[in-house]
C-alpha cells in the first residue's frame, strides 16, 4: 500500500508507527504468549490456580489487538478491507468481542483461531500460506467435479440404502459425510459396506465404483498440483537455461560480427586503393 | 459435427437451435433445477408436503430432456451414436423412461445420473473430464496386470481360506472383494489377517507379499499418471524454449548473413572495379 | 537366444517350432482356458456337476505345459536357465507336480501360479512387468534402511511391551507384523497404540516417532520411484531438443558456410584478376 | 578431517588405525553379531538356554565400542563432537553405560539403537540417510505451519469436547494425539467423530475442515519434496544440456571463424598485392 501525500500528518505518522518492524514484533510476541495463554487455559487445575490471571492476561492482549486492528482501520480506511489478510485479522479479533453467551457459546473455542495471526504476521510464513492457497484455484474445475459426483452418489445412496441405514444414509447429508468417510478408505468395508451388503447383496455395484471414481479424481487433484509445481520450477529453470544459451549465441554472433567489420573495413580500403589508383589514370 | 450442405433446410433450422448457445444455457438451467428437485425428493418432509408437485417438475424436466435428445437425433441420425458423449446423454435420459417397477425398481435411483449431464454440457467441465479419461489407457497394461494379480489372488485365497472362513473367501467374489479391501489397507489386519491367522498361523506368508504386490502396482499406476502429466507439459516447455533459441541462432544467422551480403556487394563492387580498370588496358 | 549353426537339424526344427507364433499363441490360450478351469473349480456346486471334467481338463493343460517346458529345455538346455522368465515358467509348472498330500497340500493351492505365465507369455505385459521390475535396484539403499529400521523397532518393542501384550509384541516376529501394520496406519491407534498406553502412558514417544519415521523412509521410496521415472522421460526429451537445437545451429552454420565460400570464391577471382592484370605488365 | 602436520606420532599412528578400512569392517562385523545377540535375547527359551553367553557376548561387544570411541575421542579430542555422525555414535553407546536400573529401567531397550551404527558407518547408507536429512530443512516453514494448525486445533478441541470426551480431548495433549490420529486417517470417522457428532451433531463442522486441512498441508509437505527432489535432477541435466549446445555453437563459431581468417588473410593478400602494384606506379 503506498502513502498518498495529501494525507493529515497524524496518519502518516501512525503508518510509520504500525509499520514499524519493532511493532510488529511486539505484536507477533504477544500472539505467542496469548497462545501459551489460551493453552494453559485448557488445563483445569492451571485455571484453579491461576484462572483469573490469565484470564486478565488474555483479555489485556485482546485489548491490544483491539486497538491494533483500530489503528490500522484509521491509517488505511475502507483499503484495509481489501487486503484479505487484514480481513483475516479483523475476524479473528472481532470473533472475540461477540457476547460468547447462550447459543453463541461455541464462539468461546473460537477465540484461539487468534494464534493463527502468526501466519498473517510472520512474513516467511505468510509467503508458504499465500503459496499454498495460490494452487488452490487450479484445483478448481476437478473439485467442482468431485462436487457434482459427490452429490450425484449422495442422492443415490439416500434413495437405496436410506431406509434401512437411517444413520448412515437417512438424509442428503448423513450419505455425503458417510460418502466422505468412505473416500478417505476409513472402515468403509468392515464399517459400512459389508453390513450394507448383508441387507442389499449387490450394494458393491455401488460402493467399489464410488471409491475406484472418488479415488482417481482425488488422485487427479493431487496430480494437478505436483504438476503445477513441477512446470513451475521447470520453465524458470529453462528459462534460465534458454538465456544462458541465446547469450552465448549472441556473445559468439557479435564475435563474428567483429571479424566481418574487421574484414570489411579491410575491403573498403582496398575499395579505396583501388578508387585512388583508378582515379589518377581516368 | 460439419453440417452437411444438402440438409432440407428444416434440419439445418433444427441443427441452428439446438447449437445455440441459449438453448444451451436452458438445458444446463434445467439440469440444475433438476439435482435440486431430485434432492429435495429425499427428504420424507419435504416429499409429504411438496411431493406432488416435485415430482411434477421432474417429469416436465424430464420430457424437455427427451425431445432435447429426439431434436438432437432428428438433426444427427447415425452419426449422434458416434459421439460418446452424446450416447451418455442418451442412456442417463433413457434409463428414466424404463418403468421402475418389479426387479427394475432400483433404476428410480439411477435417474439421478441426469445430473451427470453438468459433465458433459458444460464445455470447462467436458474439457476437464476429457483429460482425466484420456490418462486412462495409459493405465491399460498395468491394470491388466493388477486383473491378473487379483484373480490368481483371489483363486489362491478362496482356496487356502474359503473353506474356514467363507463369509470373506468363501467364493471367488467374496475373496476378490477381501483383497480389494486389504488393498486399501482397510482394517487388513485387525479385521481380516490377524482372525485368519489365529486359524492359519502363517497366513501372513500370503497376506504380506499380496500387499506389497498390489501397493508397488498401484503406485505404479499412480507414477505413470504422474510422469504423462509431466512429461506432456515439460514437451510444450521445451518444444517453446527450443522454438525461442532456434528462433535467436536463425535471427543472429540472418544477421551475419546480411552483414556478409553487404560485404559481398563491396566484393563485387571491387571486382567491377577491377574488370573496368583492366578492360580499358586490355 | 541366437541359433548356433553347429546344432544338429531336429534342434533347429524344434527351435523354429517352439519360437513360432501360432504356438505361443496356443499356449497362452492354454493358459486362459486353465485359469478359467482353475477359477471354476474353486465353486463347490460346479465342482460337483463338472469336477471330473474340470480336472482332467486340468491335467491335460498341465500335461502340454510339461511338454512344452521340455521342449525348451531340449532346445535351450542349461541356456534355458540363465533366462530368468524360462525359470519362472519352470517353477511354476514344476510345483504343479510336486505330490500334495501332508504337509505339502498348501501347494496344492499355487498351483494357480501358472496363470502368471500370462505375464511371461503375452510380450506387451513382460515389457510392463520388465519395467516395473527395473525400477527395484533403485530401491535398494533405502530398502536396507527400512530393513535396519523395522529390525530395530521390533528388538525395542518386543523388549518394552513384549510381556504385557504378547498377541502383539510377544516375540520378534509378532512385532514386526504389528508394526508393518502400524507403518500402513491400519487400526494403529484405536486397535494398538491406545491399549498398549493403558498400560504404558508414555507409549507414543515410541509409536509416533516411529510413525513418522516409517512413513517418511517409505515417502522417499516412492520418490526414489518418482524421480527415477522423471528423470528417465526427461532425458530423453532433452536429448531430443538439444539435437534439434545443434541440428539447427548446425544448419545456419553451413548456410553461413555456403555464403563464406561463394565470397571467398570472389575474392580468389579477385586475386586472380590482380595478379592476371599484375603479371603481365610486371 | 584433516591430519596435522604436528600432531604426535602415536595420535598420527591411532589416527592410521581407527581410519582403516579393516578397522572399520571389524566394527561394522561387530554391530552385525550384536543385531543378531539383541534379537535372540528376545526369544525366552533362548536366554534361557544361552542367556549368559549371548549377555557376555553383548558386554564384550560393547567394550569394544566403548575402546573405539575412546580411542576416536583420542584422536579427535572436541572435533569429535562437531561431527554429528559421531555424536550419534557417541549417544547410542554412551547409553548402554547407564546403570539401568528403577526408572531408567527403560533405557535398557534403547541399547538395540546401537544397530542403528550400520547407518553411519556403511558409507553407502549414510549417504542415503543424509540425502534423507537434507530433504527435511525445505521442510521447515510448512512443518511450522503444521504445528501452529494443531495447536489451534487442539486447543479448540480441548474446549469444545474435552469435558464430554475426556479420554480423546481431555487435556492439549489428548487432543494433539487424537488429531494426529485423525489426521492419518485412522479410525476417524467410525471412531472418533461419528461418536462425538452423537453428542455434538455439528462436530463435524470442525472436523472435516481440520482433515481437508491437515491433508492438504501434509500433501504440500510431499510435493516440496518431490519437487525438490525433480528440480535438482532437471538442474544438472539441463546444465548438460546447456553445455553440449553451447560447446556445438562454440565449435561452429570457431569453424566460422577460421574460414574468415582463411578469408582475411586472402584479403590481406589483396590488400598486399594492390599496395605492390600501386607504390612502383605511384
Amino acid at each position: 500500500m503506498n502513502t498518498p501525500t495529501h494525507w493529515p500528518s497524524w496518519r502518516l505518522k501512525l503508518k510509520t508507527f504500525i509499520d514499524d518492524q519493532r511493532f510488529q514484533r511486539f505484536i507477533i510476541t504477544l500472539i505467542l504468549i496469548n497462545a501459551a495463554v489460551l493453552g494453559l487455559l485448557t488445563d483445569a487445575d492451571i485455571v484453579a490456580a491461576w484462572g483469573e490471571l490469565l484470564h486478565g492476561l488474555d483479555a489485556v492482549i485482546l485489548a491490544v489487538f483491539v486497538v491494533e486492528i483500530t489503528l490500522r482501520l484509521l491509517v488505511h480506511r475502507l483499503a484495509f478491507f481489501r487486503d484479505p489478510w487484514s480481513v483475516f485479522d479483523f475476524l479473528v479479533v472481532a470473533i472475540a468481542l461477540v457476547p460468547a453467551t447462550g447459543p453463541f457459546e461455541v464462539l468461546r473455542a473460537l477465540r484461539v483461531l487468534r494464534v493463527l495471526r502468526l501466519l498473517t504476521m510472520v512474513p516467511s510464513m505468510r509467503k508458504v500460506v499465500a503459496g499454498m492457497l495460490r494452487a488452490i484455484p487450479g484445483l478448481g474445475s476437478v473439485g467442482a467435479i468431485m462436487c457434482i459426483i459427490f452429490y450425484v452418489a449422495a442422492v443415490m445412496a439416500t434413495n437405496l440404502f436410506g431406509e434401512r441405514f437411517p444413520e448412515w444414509f437417512g438424509s442428503l447429508g448423513a450419505s455425503a459425510y458417510t460418502l466422505f468417510q468412505i473416500m478417505t478408505l476409513e472402515s468403509w468395508s468392515m464399517g459400512i459396506v459389508r453390513p450394507v451388503m448383508e441387507v442389499y447383496p449387490h450394494a458393491w455395484l455401488f460402493f467399489l465404483p464410488f471409491i475406484l471414481i472418488a479415488t482417481f479424481t482425488v488422485l487427479n487433484l493431487l496430480m494437478a498440483v505436483i504438476v503445477n509445481a513441477v512446470q513451475e520450477v521447470q520453465h524458470s529453470e529453462l528459462e534460465q537455461t534458454s538465456q544462458h544459451i541465446t547469450a552465448k549465441v549472441d556473445a559468439d554472433t557479435e564475435f563474428l560480427q567483429g571479424e566481418l567489420r574487421a574484414m570489411r573495413d579491410e575491403i573498403k580500403e582496398i575499395k579505396g586503393l583501388l578508387s585512388t589508383s583508378k582515379t589518377p589514370r581516368g
